[in-house]
């Protein structure tokens, strides 16, 4: 009943996760009321994104050039490498604003349950860049999850001959919240990894 | 930060309706996920809405043809007339599978504080497709608010002298609404409206 192009339209948002049909419909019949300049910028920046960003050769983290702009800045601190598992946490650390070290990215955690191994995230790379770029500190900042510590060990562990400092984020109550609504686990972390008042 | 595909891919999706900045975000980030035939549907999509659809020239539903689906389709009621605010309308009934008239789709409702006069939302043409098509009925099936009411009295006073029976849809209480939470007003038109069980 919908013309194609309209029918289409509402099939490709339902790609995309979060949009049900509803949502879908109410989408493609907004972009009906967008100025046509509009629907051709994100016509081509739907290809774009597909065709031109890759993988930052150096760090994995997404770019259209060979270096990321992180890489591609030799004004940052040589000394730190933050390690994390998708190369949306490069943007939310970036966001920030205050880690002026490097950041390199796995292709996710360890997960032997899942059958995701060492090798399927890309820690040769890691370890060689490390090996290469003597970084002083390496931070991993993946999420506290049975895989994040797995992967932070395992990676604590082949780097354990390294002159290097392996850290991991702080875990613990978030600011904010309400006490009642911190889970257990998160509660435990913090009183174990307490710190004194200065 | 963004390459800049991801950033106008980004800023494309918060042109639409209810889509914030992270919203935004995680979207883009999920057309990387996508294959690329479908991102080139997607694409082409947005593209072919707003190149080939537009409004039928008999009742200005939205179509890629001349015709819409329904006014194309000759084994229709041709004594019922369904009039609507909005070509989203027309969907709306058709999902219900339970009306077989035509439809004529306004541009709008007729709003005086907004400056909408009944000049502006077509109801000219929809006089003369009444007039020709010899109507048998019209319903009139806007939203129950001020400006539907004005529109749907507006449209009964110029049928007036004609040989036709103009309805509306029935206000009142929605099916499973708990009746504490029903408005005033419309519990008003429920008990205004009430009909006797069969």
């Amino acid at each position: 009943m919908y013309p194609d192009s309209i029918k289409n339209l509402i099939e490709s948002f339902k790609y995309l996760p979060g949009i049900g049909e509803k949502t879908a419909e109410r989408l493609a019949f907004a972009v009906l009321d967008l100025d046509i300049e509009q629907v051709e910028l994100f016509s081509e920046s739907l290809e774009d994104v597909k065709k031109k960003v890759h993988q930052c050769s150096s760090c994995n983290a997404l770019t259209e050039n060979e270096l990321c702009f992180v890489c591609s800045d030799s004004t940052r601190d040589k000394n730190i490498l933050c390690v994390v598992e998708d190369t949306k946490n490069v943007f939310l650390f970036e966001k920030l604003g205050m880690f002026h070290g490097y950041y390199h990215v796995l292709n996710g955690l360890i997960s032997p349950l899942d059958g995701v191994n060492p090798e399927d995230i890309g820690i040769d790379k890691l370890l060689d860049r490390i090996t290469n770029d003597k970084f002083k500190e390496v931070i991993l900042a993946f999420k506290p999850s049975i895989e994040g510590e797995t992967t932070a060990l395992y990676i604590k562990k082949v780097l354990s001959g390294m002159d290097v400092l392996v850290t991991r984020l702080a875990s613990g109550v978030p600011i904010g919240a309400d006490m009642e609504y911190v889970d257990s686990l998160t509660l435990e972390r913090a009183l174990k990894d307490r710190k004194e008042i200065e």
